[in-house]
């Protein structure tokens, strides 16, 4: 549990220059979101469809960010300022992601089952990205602030506006 | 009263495929939002337009959906996620009308009176689109995702990136 | 006191077409989160960066604004309707600027210090622009509806798209 919170604690400082005191850290959103999604992901996992929802809710208010209880997430996962990201139910989020406000991980409403995408280690999204479908973003990609991608990109590139 | 609600329900039920269980509709952000516009209208008709943006600024924070109260809306409307979305007073929308989070039925600022756009039947508007003006969307149109809308749409169409 | 709120009303009322009654000012979003802003500005200059970011988390938590209590404001500032407008810590902005919602002043993750952008007097900038870096944008400009600029506005210019 204390790791837990150490873990989450080292993730924000070392993602946000603007930090200047430890306490400060249990006032981002992102802090509040994760501990909501964690608590939601376990009721989700034990099919209690409606606690799930009633915590990511709980934490969206918040913080204006939304996480689905079902999606999968990594280790040193971090949303910067968050308001207006959402993160759809069959997403699979790698290790050591970054994403920024306004993001999106959602579906493009023409697939079922697994429909949002899935997203590999060290990837960075800007600002206000629109990622769609069940598709894959490869390792240490970069998206850029407000890029729409609607096909997987290869490992190591940077994307920027429409890549479809 | 119960007609009302029983409709809601079987418009969010229909729109969204991550629902699980019947109850979870009464979290959805769209629920409360829709419920304190129609309060808000009520009194905006009235002519009581402090109570009018007071139902509607409550049902903002709890949800980031910015509905103006003297906004038009038909039946089966839908807002899915929402955080973000903006709809202006003179909007008129139509029936089976399915917005997405990050949209913006907006004004130009050049314009008074009728200044905010008119969407037709059975209208979808993408993730971050943004409609400004008294411009018309027609019938059955698909905007995309963050796309921009400057001018009138014919029906049947879809549009995506700037169109002006 | 009365005076900065007599300014505060001055500046709501001239910009939002919509208003119908003086008492409605007090719903702004806008109206909320500036007076967290000054709060938290004032603890920020005194270097009690916590109870700073306690301010500004707590106008975002009801507006869906978020100010960095750091930055810098001049006379006359406005944002309409306003959810997920990021306002970074370094950023610097002049009078009578008007941002409307989605607005970003952030930062490129790649400099240190100064990394804000700078907003000189009477600019706007529309929905969901994305201003990026240590930036300068010139005086009387307009930036359109989700532009992405990435470097200095020269004065009196209208920017849309990508600008960089």
């Amino acid at each position: 549990m204390i790791s837990f919170f150490k873990n989450l604690y080292k993730t924000i400082a070392k993602n946000d220059p603007a930090i200047h005191s430890k306490w400060e850290v249990i006032l981002y959103p992102f802090f509040k979101v994760y501990i909501c999604y964690k608590i939601g992901h376990f009721f989700y996992q034990h099919h209690f469809y409606f606690f799930a929802r009633l915590f990511s809710e709980f934490g969206k208010r918040r913080t204006g960010i939304e996480i689905h209880p079902g999606a999968t997430i990594g280790k040193n996962f971090f949303i910067d300022h968050g308001v207006g990201v959402v993160i759809g139910e069959t997403t699979i989020i790698g290790d050591n992601v970054t994403l920024y406000h306004g993001v999106t991980l959602g579906g493009t409403g023409k697939e079922k089952g697994k429909r949002h995408p899935t997203i590999e280690n060290n990837v960075m999204i800007g600002t206000g990205a629109t990622i769609l479908g069940n598709i894959c973003i490869g390792k240490n990609v970069k998206v850029g602030a407000s890029a729409i991608v609607l096909k997987d990109v290869p490992s190591n590139t940077t994307v920027v506006g429409i890549y479809h």
